[in-house]
């Protein structure tokens, strides 16, 4: 099935660029209006590159932490890996703590120390190597998930998404926007709505553009209209990615996916969790053990510069939210689908 | 129970000011960094600001409406007011094009026509006194429903609300914003929650500065960040306006009010929808017949003259939803308060 997509014409946009001595980031921030990449010389300008946004979506915050990794060894004068490793945890750890609730962060890092641990002299060649595979590793699940997701999916299907999730968030094609990629190629979908994404509006602003590039026309909705949307009948499958799916299948994601998953059941449409398998997090049982991160109330009140709410006020600004298991239709990554996900399935898929 | 309210003290803001000889309008779309007044010399100028949203709520587009009538008979020569309401139509389908939704403007024309049919050779003061009489009715509504809707809510409650609802969509004091004024004096809500309500960003610009007035603090919280905010258990109630409530109970308000209510039900808190009886339209029988507004994309793609989504989109802007009475737990008009509503309960309060 996956034969029939062109997976390179969806290879313009490159968010994370090694050159070799320093990683570049395409600046989140300012896209659509500019596309500015933000060079990072040491790991410690990653970390406020990853806190600050410069760079977002779960795998993409993964890879740039590698690489930060990899900047780290400069620093570090050591004749092995077990010698270098040590030395390299304060700016792992600091890398580590840049965001929270994404696990792919602490999932790469993990990655980087194993085969830091049995690296001889060589060690610093593994690290980029290791980087560079971690990279590689997510575009192919992402083109594979791709695939498989689409196939859920029945022809004439109008599809809603939330935030973004596609080249910008990941090393390319996306995880549930390369399903959406995948389908339309595939002429299964025949609408695109892309919500806000309220108040960093990564729908208005990134998904909106992404789609763009690739010919894909989606349509911009208010987080708040999904609901009425659906009522329409217009949606059949809502597709979205993830930030940490726990060992029950519960599902953190940016803030209004649960909205979604409310709304999808209660008007019959499909919810499918598209995330690579470094997203899954074995260890946390269910959702209530996510540490959800609440970012400055300030993201709320401006927009480009310009002051949007009143003066002097409060405001509560959680990134992401919890999507419980019974509201998802199926899991999707790269080793396959899970179809109405719980802890045995889980468990049947991903051992732990 | 409303002895203990003193409504006097949320006397300060007048959205809808009458001269004499025009029409002043506080300009909602400069709120609430610029107080300015926006003067109307003649009706057409009114239905302008009505479709502008210089002048927005339900409740207030009546209001204004009614002025604009008023204003129209400088136009006019006749000797009894049967003679004069011919003269005064088009001036009145204007008004009554300018937006689409809202119940409360046709229904303050239609009063005006009725007054007018049988006034004789003062039919210009009859239109006057009539025009001041909706407002006065309105503010009076309000008070009595801001009590009325109070007593429903258990003391030490939390409350969210969307959109506007105070005293700039009314003559005075507010609908939902009413309940929730009157819930905090009387100590029954302990915090209040607001809805963002993009596009037009109602919640963030002016709920939040409404309330501010009155020493209430609200907590914004983004549209889509509703459902995580009831899953933590911090809301017992959603209230709010109404721009058409129909003959089974179902009801028309900004969009996004249908996502609440769904959300409401599902995490078991209750929905209020509160609203003078000028919203409830006994002619249309149920939510699929009301005419949604649908207004400009444009409005999706900045804020404040800054462009905040990626050029050549496309958006859907509906400015309302309709929320089907199954998930309403109370309507509350001056009238009375009806539980469940359906369309019996509302033929029973409302006759037709």
């Amino acid at each position: 099935m996956s034969q029939d997509i062109d997976f390179d014409r969806y290879d313009r946009i490159r968010p994370i660029r090694w050159t070799g001595d320093a990683l570049e980031l395409l600046d989140q921030r300012k896209l659509p209006f500019e596309v500015d990449y933000v060079r990072c010389a040491d790991s410690d300008e990653v970390a406020a590159a990853i806190h600050a946004l410069t760079v977002r979506g779960a795998p993409a915050i993964g890879i740039s932490a590698a690489w930060g990794v990899v900047l780290a060894t400069r620093d570090v004068q050591a004749d092995s890996g077990a010698q270098a490793l040590p030395l390299l945890e304060p700016a792992m750890q600091r890398l580590n703590a840049a965001r929270p609730t994404a696990v792919n962060l602490a999932w790469a890092l993990a990655r980087m120390r194993r085969v830091l641990a049995s690296a001889g002299a060589d060690w610093r060649e593994v690290l980029a190597r290791e980087a560079q595979a971690i990279s590689d590793e997510d575009l192919a699940a992402n083109r594979h998930m791709g695939a498989l997701g689409a196939a859920l999916i029945a022809p004439g299907s109008g599809v809603m998404t939330h935030c973004n999730t596609g080249s910008l968030a990941t090393a390319g094609f996306g995880t549930a926007l390369g399903v959406i990629r995948a389908g339309v190629a595939q002429g299964r979908i025949g609408k695109v709505y892309a919500g806000e994404t309220r108040p960093w509006l990564q729908g208005a602003r990134l998904t909106s553009w992404e789609l763009q590039q690739d010919g894909i026309a989606p349509t911009l909705v208010a987080d708040a209209a999904a609901a009425h949307l659906m009522k329409t009948g217009a949606v059949q499958w809502v597709v979205v990615g993830a930030d940490r799916i726990c060992a029950n299948g519960d599902t953190a994601n940016k803030i209004g996916t649960y909205q979604l998953a409310i709304s999808a059941r209660h008007h019959g449409a499909k919810f499918m969790v598209v995330a690579p398998s470094s997203t899954v997090d074995m260890d946390t049982p269910s959702g209530e053990a996510i540490e959800i991160e609440e970012r400055d109330p300030g993201e709320m009140f401006a927009i480009g510069g310009v002051r949007t709410a009143a003066h002097d006020i409060v405001a509560w600004n959680p990134v992401f939210d919890v999507t419980p298991h019974e509201l998802i239709d199926a899991i999707v990554t790269e080793k396959g689908v899970i179809e109405r996900p719980d802890a045995a399935a889980m468990r049947a898929a991903f051992g732990g």
